[in-house]
């Protein structure tokens, strides 16, 4: 038994790598330099989107499109435009005014890097970037599959999800939240996007919608188990071992289940909801053993 | 022709009427507020986005709509989206770390009567909202029509379009730019949005490309006119006629047409510019007059 979960840790750790390569690749085509007067702004938004991270998001669409034989190259697309919009997210909520943080995957967060109104604007224009890559035809030969990428992708970002979640999380400063309320608040602000990213697989390859709500719904469940074991993390890590500011959270004021519960109680939540994540995907059987692997990832990562 | 001239621009002013309570009808329904924890984002949304503003745009997309029989409902659902993009587009401009402006539309800026994290969240999620609604079965029966509307509406408003502009009008503050530099600053900025919301009804109705690209035509010849007219009125105007700060542009060593050309040949090239996105029309026959009367009416309005 302890071989098999090793083979599939290995696996895993390729397939990541694989995913974390292919958006890369399809981020730098999808998001060109010029050499004209806009220049700043094409390059503050490679800046923002190229070259980090962890491409959960993006390993999440590859796996599930995979599920359904979708091309290897649209699923780059929708990956890219993941994560495009993840970065998007991340450059606005370090702004000053926002979480002012200086440092994001271990560099200079993009308004330090070039200025304020840069830092706005390319987050502005990733996001409008990210919805055209969605919307156009080399994505998805059929149009409808294109408008429900988009339909649900701007449901998770919008004012009901991540925007909304941010919301929630900048008035949140200081108050003193229940354990549901910051499930909720999550739910919204990263959780939302995962979710979608699960489920695109699925619209990629126009699945039943059974399929469809399994993948989401695994989403759910392994997107509350990942926050979780990320706020562990920025409770017991360095900044150094982070590559973004740790212990924020707690200097912030910012309710987090850890705080809420304590590491102990929060590490067993995490561990159960990446076993009921896990349990969404037994409609795919082995085929979806990678995605398995990753729900065991989530929470036993040290980094 | 004199007696010709006032009936169009009676009918104008009542089309332009129509259109607005139209344009404030759906964003009502499509921007609902809240009671939940997130109800300041919903706040801040519907105070950027409701009862101001030309309706320009609105206007643009529900004439066009109508050239071809599409129904007002599902046009007033694209002239909403247009509206929802301008809007955060003025927001986030007005953001201290871009124009710093405290006035718009003759009220404070959404960061003066919220605060600037609110003001950045606003706008992100106006961007998201006006996406979804494109997006959404409601707005038109055929997804391929949904995916054209959200890939031209990208493409108009991302970094080879509206945020490109703003990016290279930030840098341009007190640098010289040529009039061919200004014209296509301004045909990024303001003039993707106004061709798009022309070419918006063409869409809608599944028109042929030659159709299409003519209200295209009209909108780009149009939103340049507008644009000379818009900088002759901040020239010219005071504050409290405009609505906004006026004059600004001088203030911030901003380059216009009105300051490279000075305001008689400015003027004549708007008239130039509004003869010409009228001779576009040619192919729709009198069922474009609306259309016409609002290109001389862009060149000749006074507030």
């Amino acid at each position: 038994m302890a071989t098999v979960v090793a083979v599939a840790d290995s696996a895993l750790e390729q397939a990541r790598e694989d995913a974390a390569t292919a958006v890369e690749a399809a981020l730098d085509v999808l998001l060109p330099g010029s050499d004209g007067p806009d220049a700043r702004l094409d390059e503050a938004m490679r800046y923002a989107a190229l070259g980090g991270g962890k491409r959960l998001r993006a390993f999440l669409v590859m796996q599930s499109a995979a599920l359904f034989a979708v091309s290897p190259t649209c699923a780059a697309r929708v990956a890219a435009a993941v994560e495009m919009l993840h970065a998007y997210s991340l450059v606005h909520d370090d702004l000053p005014s926002m979480d002012n943080d200086d440092l994001r995957r271990g560099r200079p967060s993009t308004h330090r890097a070039f200025d304020e109104a840069t830092a706005i604007l390319a987050g502005d224009a990733l996001q409008a970037r990210a919805f055209e890559v969605l919307a156009e035809p080399d994505t998805h030969a059929d149009p409808q599959a294109r408008a429900e990428l988009v339909q649900a992708f701007a449901a998770a970002v919008g004012p009901r999800g991540m925007v909304g979640g941010q919301m929630i999380d900048m008035l949140a400063e200081g108050k003193e939240l229940t354990a549901p309320e910051v499930t909720r608040l999550q739910s919204m602000k990263t959780g939302r996007l995962i979710e979608f990213s699960a489920e695109a697989g699925a619209i990629l390859g126009r699945a039943p919608l059974p399929r469809r709500q399994a993948l989401f719904r695994y989403g759910r469940e392994l997107g509350a188990a990942f926050q979780i074991a990320d706020d562990l993390l920025d409770a017991e890590s360095s900044t150094e071992e982070m590559g973004k500011t740790a212990g924020k959270d707690a200097a912030a004021g910012k309710a987090t289940l850890v705080a809420l519960l304590g590491p102990v109680r929060a590490r067993e939540q995490a561990q159960l909801l990446a076993a009921q994540a896990a349990a969404h995907l037994e409609p795919f059987a082995e085929r979806a053993d990678l995605l398995r692997a990753l729900a065991r990832y989530v929470v036993a990562r040290r980094a």
